[in-house]
């Protein structure tokens, strides 16, 4: 009760992370004043190594749910998934508005339908202000490696809030729309309370280069290519596939698209408005077969070396309408995401054993990233000159030296608030600092259909069954009569190749039979203790002839 | 009968890599002539994502077997992992004299003791010419990132091979000990037939920097620091542990070692003087603590964020004798291998969550690689100047970048020899080339004590169980009668969380009884027709339930 007279209050205002922090993904952030509730982002991010099995990780939307009546809106920056991925899993739990500049909102639309989902989807731009109970947004430009990006600068009952979103300076961004300085250095003007800002490159020194980079080096490469070039990068970035349309215009050359989503996002981003392609340039990607090596471009998916993307199905020679042969000038215009190192190395030593030149960011300037280094982190904290500051959207590491930045720039010690999801940072124009209690918000795992479903136990044995499989004893036991009517048998998976094992497989079933017969001689006859016997003395026997630890599965049956 | 014969003929010879060609990791050259054969290294390389549960992976040593009377000796060039793991498994199958410099011969030796094994060990130097059968052997000073690196010069009887062994150019190396520029220009004034060189870095353009701008790097941060220093680097590398006793030393402080390799790999460069420790400057890690923290610094391993390292274990809080605290300055003396990128990464962040500084490669010079760069390649091929040239040590884009620098030196196209494991180059003074025939050289996978028991169908059941779990169908069955008499059970490991989904477990046990049904009446009564009706059946509805595939293990019983 007295919790909710305090947020009633006016001129309060609860900040809470539901993803984003200490970890690069899932970005989403909830704004809460009396009884007003508004969401920035709704991101997904991907599973790590000791995920086995998982799809994808997504926020908790439990305490969402609880306060469903109050959620006013989610008003999205851009349309990357670790942005809007989780947006059909929140709207399968609550309907609720979603606000966002076009491309996102048709990203979304997609991705809803894909889901069997409609939504109350609303078109805003940059400029655009609306309100969301309590709280009145504005959206304003910025840039980044997607088009339509925007920050957002809410006015709330605690003062003015600034969020960033994901954001670098390109102050000649390819659509000639660079972030809107003017604006944000009257909001500084006018006073910020309290900003958010993207900490993913806040440990890199300088700044990072002009999406214009990658152009002119595209440009050189197609300048000097006589053969079938081969552009991976990301659908979503829409600008650098205008850039490679533009090389391959130039140069006289067509183009086709390949991988499902390359061929989706130009699709939205043509009937958007944000890809311009002239008529003649386009192909199918299974009509290439007439046109001369040295007049096509094939732009493609696949530049992290995702499994089954088209450049990797090109490099295991699996890729229906495209053989790699030799001459073939194959760019890779990205950098891999920490974790997909070997992944890509794999794809690029196959293209270069097939006989193709291949580009990749070790070599050349084909890729830049969308983030802010930081020398332009401290640009936007000089313009907007926030009284509280929180740094998002990073591993820890990077949170601590955005916050180190944001102290050196002169904001107090005390004002600045590194948080983890799920933490409550309580914000007046007066002083703001974290709640002791704390949020549900730990990551939540889909697997195929099941949202949350797999826990820990099931992790846990997932990794156990991975490292040294499993061994299966089963036997109809007669407990009246004490005897072993049938088996035991030993069944094995993922533990050694038993055709060439038996010996171990026939000492095994011995050390079984001669473990039940001992529990019989002592009147053991209770199920769990003969299987918990049976278990202790086979992983002896095993980890003593193998020094491995399969998972042990007694399977006993009353007859 | 024909091929032995070629074999006698003089002035032939065969060089075959067993391992390090289209991979890190590994190295193991053989050279073959007539009736006798040398090995260059018995390297390990360490498993990759996909070879679940398998501690480290090793050359095929089938060939070498079915020769053993003709192998004279192996030769190492340098201490790593990738260069002498694999000795005692070797030295399992074959006895074979093993000649090395005196800091690898010492960790062969140690290694061997762990397994219980003792060798043929001869300690050679700098300098030193052995015959090996046919091979006239002369080892040269070479610089690496481990003291006591040579490189190899060999009179064969089809000319002189040369082998860089793993090498960078370091002009101003710790031990003041630079490569033999002298010998090798002379051999190459007085002509090679053959050389391989080390390919690791051959797509980096420029130079290595010396060792010394890592002792520089840690000096400064020594003369800055107040604190605590914890520095992680590589066991191996003497010199650079080396730099940072003379740093301790010079800035009055206590040194102490952790982790074990540490500890073994220190006493061992400590006994064959190659580390100098001034008396009173180490101290045990278990009596840190009476040591004021500005006056202590703590070699560690953990570089790499290995799960069970000293380093990791700090960053878990997890370490008997170091508690990490704030303001502890903690150095990272090395690069991520790739691979490591995130298990790095997550240490970092446990340790600046701690409050730690943490100073890694990503922020400053604390790191140096081993080998040479594209333009120290280059040098190397204008002094031997060779008339065939084989790359070799790294992925296939290693090996072609090299042999494309080969090219560019003059080297004629058609004889550079980019070679798989297992291929066959043939040799004389007058031409080379790739025989068709190959040798088995695929991994052989270590798991625990089995080598090379765990094969593909074993790695494949453990991905599937990996990726959605287990289900076991379980009953007993009477044929003649046509019943179930016990069961069936459905259990799971791995899959879903039972207890929270007992309603998806009935109705898989309902599609089951009906599929065993289903067979009765249609009068199927062989084992494997009723398995595949009930895996089948199960497979289907759990896929639609759950979009999940987990491995379905039906087991019947006969009573």
């Amino acid at each position: 009760m007295r919790e909710k007279k305090q947020n009633r209050e006016k001129g309060r205002l609860r900040v809470i992370p539901l993803g984003g922090l200490n970890e690069i993904g899932k970005n989403m952030t909830l704004l809460e004043s009396g009884d007003d509730m508004m969401i920035i982002d709704c991101g997904l991010s991907f599973p790590d190594d000791e995920m086995f099995g998982i799809d994808i990780v997504i926020p908790d939307f439990s305490y969402l749910k609880e306060n469903r009546n109050k959620i006013r809106g989610i008003i999205i920056t851009h349309g990357h998934e670790d942005h809007i991925g989780s947006t059909p899993y929140l709207l399968k739990e609550l309907s609720v508005p979603i606000y966002a500049t076009r491309l996102p909102l048709a990203l979304i639309k997609s991705k809803l339908e894909e889901h069997g989902l409609s939504g109350k989807l609303n078109a805003i731009e940059a400029g655009s202000k609306i309100r969301l109970g309590a709280f009145k947004v504005e959206a304003i430009r910025t840039t980044h490696s997607i088009v339509d990006s925007i920050c957002l600068s809410i006015d709330t009952p605690a003062g003015r809030v600034f969020h960033t979103g994901d954001f670098k300076v390109d102050y000649t961004p390819v659509d000639g729309e660079p972030i809107d300085f003017a604006r944000l250095a009257e909001l500084g003007t006018k006073g910020v309370t309290f900003m958010m800002s993207d900490s993913t490159n806040a440990i890199r020194p300088g700044y990072t280069s002009s999406e214009k980079i990658v152009g002119q080096a595209l440009e050189n490469i197609f300048r000097r290519s006589q053969s079938r070039i081969i552009v991976a990068t990301f659908s979503s970035n829409v600008h650098r596939v205008q850039k490679i349309i533009d090389n391959a215009v130039l140069f006289k050359r067509k183009v086709a698209f390949s991988g499902r989503s390359m061929v989706k996002v130009a699709n939205l981003a043509v009937e958007l408005g944000y890809l311009r392609i002239p008529s003649g340039t386009l192909v199918d990607i299974n009509k290439i077969k007439n046109i001369p090596d040295r007049e096509l471009v094939i732009i493609t998916t696949g530049s992290q070396g995702e499994p089954m993307s088209a450049l990797t199905r090109m490099a295991a020679a699996d890729h229906r309408a495209v053989q790699i042969k030799k001459g073939d000038m194959i760019i890779l215009s990205s950098t891999p995401i920490p974790g997909n190192e070997k992944t890509v190395s794999d794809v690029v030593n196959k293209l270069i054993q097939k006989g193709a030149e291949v580009i990749y960011s070790d070599i050349a300037d084909t890729h830049v990233s969308g983030h802010a280094c930081s020398e332009e982190l401290k640009l936007m904290l000089s313009l907007i000159k926030p009284k509280y500051f929180m740094p998002v959207h990073g591993e820890y590491r990077h949170l601590k030296a955005h916050a180190d930045i944001a102290e050196n720039m002169g904001i107090k010690k005390e004002n600045i608030f590194i948080l983890e999801n799920g933490n409550i940072l309580d914000i007046t124009e007066k002083n703001a600092y974290i709640k002791k209690e704390k949020i549900e918000a730990d990551a939540v795992m889909v697997d195929g259909l099941g949202v949350g479903d797999v826990g820990n136990i099931v992790l846990r044995d997932r990794r156990l069954l991975s490292e040294s499989g499993l061994i299966i004893v089963v036997a109809s036991v007669n407990r009246s009569t004490r005897q072993v009517v049938a088996g035991p048998d030993i069944i094995s998976r993922g533990f050694v190749y038993v055709r060439e094992n038996e010996h171990l497989i026939d000492q095994a079933t011995e050390v079984v039979t001669k473990t039940l017969n001992t529990c019989f001689d002592k009147n053991k006859k209770d199920w769990n203790e003969m299987k918990s016997a049976v278990r202790d003395d086979l992983r002896k026997f095993i980890y003593e002839k193998t020094k491995r630890n399969p998972v042990i599965l007694p399977i006993f049956m009353e007859v």
